[in-house]
């Protein structure tokens, strides 16, 4: 099994199947595709372009060359491939809610994925403060996420959303990234709970490959000049 | 089993599962929330509130109480509430390439998204005629639904995208409802699915009930002035 990610530094939705398949030990090979541009003479668009219907990463490629794209559905194809392990919670209530959060991501959270571009290198507290000032919108995901995380924690007992690691804690990984980038303020509850995705190994795994890049990438960088 | 939505002429997301449940049979009842605005202290909002945790609709209550928002979620759990029914293609294969093309409609399509909004009652060829013109996104959706469909169709063999109904063309109804609204163009490949999912029997229930509908809703209508 193959997956196309872009650079680990930048790329959030990249993030959320290889930190996955890495907290379950699930086998493959990852095939980094550059961020050059998004352009569509780019090195990365021309690239990812033979392998992906959608331009876009990440893109799963299986051994029997079925491609897979969009990270829910690699989320849903990893899980039927592996029903002997817990990627959705196994009590069907709890992977009803579980997928409305991940679904609910997905398409959602528009001012904390516009403004707090992932960074995980970085670190900008300066600018998530003018932010939160500025962008009425960020206060108010914070908000949502500060009850989604709270509810689903209650109601498992935790550490992770539905009690162990799943689709779920990966899909929000990417946002625990951006809370720590851009120091957003954290009720004591998020705070733990990001606190304990940070130091999960598949996060821990990607988070030292990040930062070990050390590639600098004008388009990504909103707020940098240089690193 | 309760299925909370907004004004059929309008809200496309609404559509999706109200479409799939109806094309399947499965028992439901209907709970509309008029969209008088999306202001916090709109009456859409209030009430939503009571039900759906992101405020939006769709959201499903089953019997027991649980609540399952967000399109993908809902379709995912009356996948799993109906294995009897094929609801996902039952070939795996077809079915992981079934939900990446639901995720990616999910999170995209912007241009058509955002300019064409639904509108099933109006006849609006030269409003799509001038975005068209003005906005290079429009084609580039356009032509990435033709590949899309295409090769669905090429590969099941039609007349929907996997041979027999399913999610993935309920995903696709608002689409084809766009499509007619502001005249787009068409391939003949195009215009033959865009009819057959038209003629089904679950989005000409739900077109029928917008036309009755015949509620003007100013903030939902970029394009008129009056019905
Ligand atoms: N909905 C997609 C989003 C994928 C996406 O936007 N990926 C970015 C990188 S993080 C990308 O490839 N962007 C290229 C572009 O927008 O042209 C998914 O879940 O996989
Ligand atoms: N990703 C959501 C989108 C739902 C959505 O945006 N629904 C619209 C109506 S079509 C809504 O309720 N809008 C209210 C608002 O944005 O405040 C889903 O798939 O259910």
């Amino acid at each position: 099994m193959q997956l196309y990610i872009g650079n680990k530094n930048y790329s959030s939705w990249s993030m959320r199947p290889w930190v996955l398949m890495r907290h379950f030990g699930l086998p493959f090979e990852e095939v980094m595709v550059r961020f050059d541009g998004f352009e569509p003479d780019s090195a990365f668009k021309t690239t990812i372009a033979r392998t992906s219907p959608t331009g876009k990463v990440p893109v799963l490629v299986d051994d029997d060359g079925l491609v897979v794209w969009d990270t829910l559905a690699i989320a849903e194809y990893l899980a039927e491939r592996h029903p002997e392990q817990p990627l959705w919670p196994q009590e069907r209530r709890a992977r009803a809610r579980a997928r409305s959060y991940c679904a609910e991501m997905h398409s959602g959270f528009g001012a904390l994925r516009q403004h707090c571009s992932q960074n995980l290198e970085a670190s900008l507290p300066e600018v998530g403060a003018h932010l939160l000032a500025t962008q009425p919108g960020l206060q108010a995901d914070l908000d949502r996420l500060d009850t989604l995380w709270s509810e689903a924690l209650q109601a498992s007992g935790g550490p992770f959303l539905f009690g162990g690691f799943g689709i779920v804690d990966a899909y929000f990984a990417p946002v625990v990234g951006r809370l720590r980038t851009y120091a957003l303020p954290m009720s004591p509850t998020m705070a733990a709970y990001a606190d304990a995705v940070w130091a999960s190994p598949g996060m821990q795994a990607w988070v030292a490959d990040a930062l070990a890049e050390q590639d600098f990438i004008a388009f990504e960088e909103p707020y940098r000049t240089g690193r």
